[in-house]
């Protein structure tokens, strides 16, 4: 099975985190990661974790996604409703079909929301993708232990069948060393005038976008920073 | 989506029940049955299914499996480990595909077991297949209303893509009719002396996992019951 982190966001019910934790530890996923949750750790999260409380308590609690997603090339966020962003959407096959190309040593991270409000559009714009599980659109809202249920169910499906051989390739740029280009990249549009830090409307997150889509290989940031400084340094 | 009953037999804590009614409505199921719950109606299965409380003031509450598997005419037990019983074995997917192959109008009823022992032999000979969610062999268990969630995900999703059209066929027999058949056969056995009623052995058991995997057709069932209702005459 290819490295994936489960990240739960924001998540307000302890109980959810055990029962999230256990759904992955029954499906051979071991990398939980907390931001920010509300309680934790708690008695209720352990109990029902059931016997997957050895992974519940190696679980890292964060104060920001930034951390959460460190080291991930590719990250997938979880919606319960159809968004109008220009992020691709996919099922919890595809996603699973997503993970299984990365290239071997690559790590995923699908970040699940808070419980009634999903993820805030800040998290979505680190997404290169969002999985959306098919349901009943009278009552579309899953408990998020069960969508960490089927979502991690799909990865294991997809492991049992040999992956694709993919070419060999660069790997792609993790999302802390993707920070880093973004926050480069609005240095310079700031530098040369593009960016007004007063009034930046949505040009970042466009941005980002634009690049998430992208997902840009370690050689390829290299590059764009590289381009990015030459402008630095040409109106410096 | 072909008509699916979820049939949780036994089960041990209410907020399971509530769970597994949300997982079902979430994923447009509409059909429970509780064989003997330990504790129900209760307000923590009222609180876990959320939403889906409407479906749960409609669960039925029977006192034994005939009653929660009459009019099926496909019966599929889930399985968390391997059994040596000679009931095919299938994942969720393929169970999703057995369900779809279903004439129209027919039922399909799906079993849970008790959150620890699972099904029992007896629940288990009534099942034409068996379904196995696949896990991690070091954690196999999985909490019965994720295993809902799981079977219930792979319904939808094979909803989703138009069913291969089946042959306009005779309808299978259903729980009830099969039932009515094996004390047929029963008495009828036990009338030419082939069946002692003091040393049953294994018999029936044996028989019944015969006739299950033929899953005889409603035609089918007619003529066998006519074979033993011309043998019953015979040896009166």
């Amino acid at each position: 099975m290819r490295q994936s982190r489960i990240v739960l966001v924001n998540t307000s019910h302890p109980g959810n985190i055990g029962a999230a934790a256990r759904a992955m530890k029954n499906m051979g996923l071991d990398e939980l990661f907390l931001v920010s949750p509300q309680h934790f750790p708690s008695a209720e999260a352990t109990a029902r974790a059931s016997g997957a409380d050895d992974l519940l308590s190696r679980a890292k609690c964060v104060a920001g996604l930034d951390a959460a997603v460190a080291g991930a090339s590719l990250v997938i966020g979880a919606s319960a409703r159809s968004r109008t962003l220009p992020v691709p959407m996919v099922n919890p096959r595809q996603c699973a079909e997503l993970v299984m190309q990365q290239p071997e040593g690559a790590l995923s991270a699908i970040l699940f929301g808070h419980e009634r409000t999903g993820l805030t559009n800040d998290e979505l714009d680190r997404c290169h993708y969002l999985v959306q599980i098919p349901t009943n659109p009278d009552y579309p809202s899953l408990n998020v232990a069960a969508a960490v249920q089927v979502i991690a169910y799909e990865l294991r499906m997809a492991a049992r069948i040999p992956a694709a051989k993919t070419e060999k390739s660069h790997r792609f740029a993790t999302a802390d060393e993707m920070e880093l280009f973004y926050r480069h990249l609005e240095s310079t549009l700031i530098g040369i005038d593009f960016l007004d830090p007063e009034n930046p409307r949505q040009l970042m997150r466009r941005l980002r976008r634009l690049f998430g889509r992208v997902r840009p290989n370690e050689n390829e940031i290299n590059i764009l920073r590289g381009i990015l400084t030459s402008i630095d340094q040409k109106t410096r």
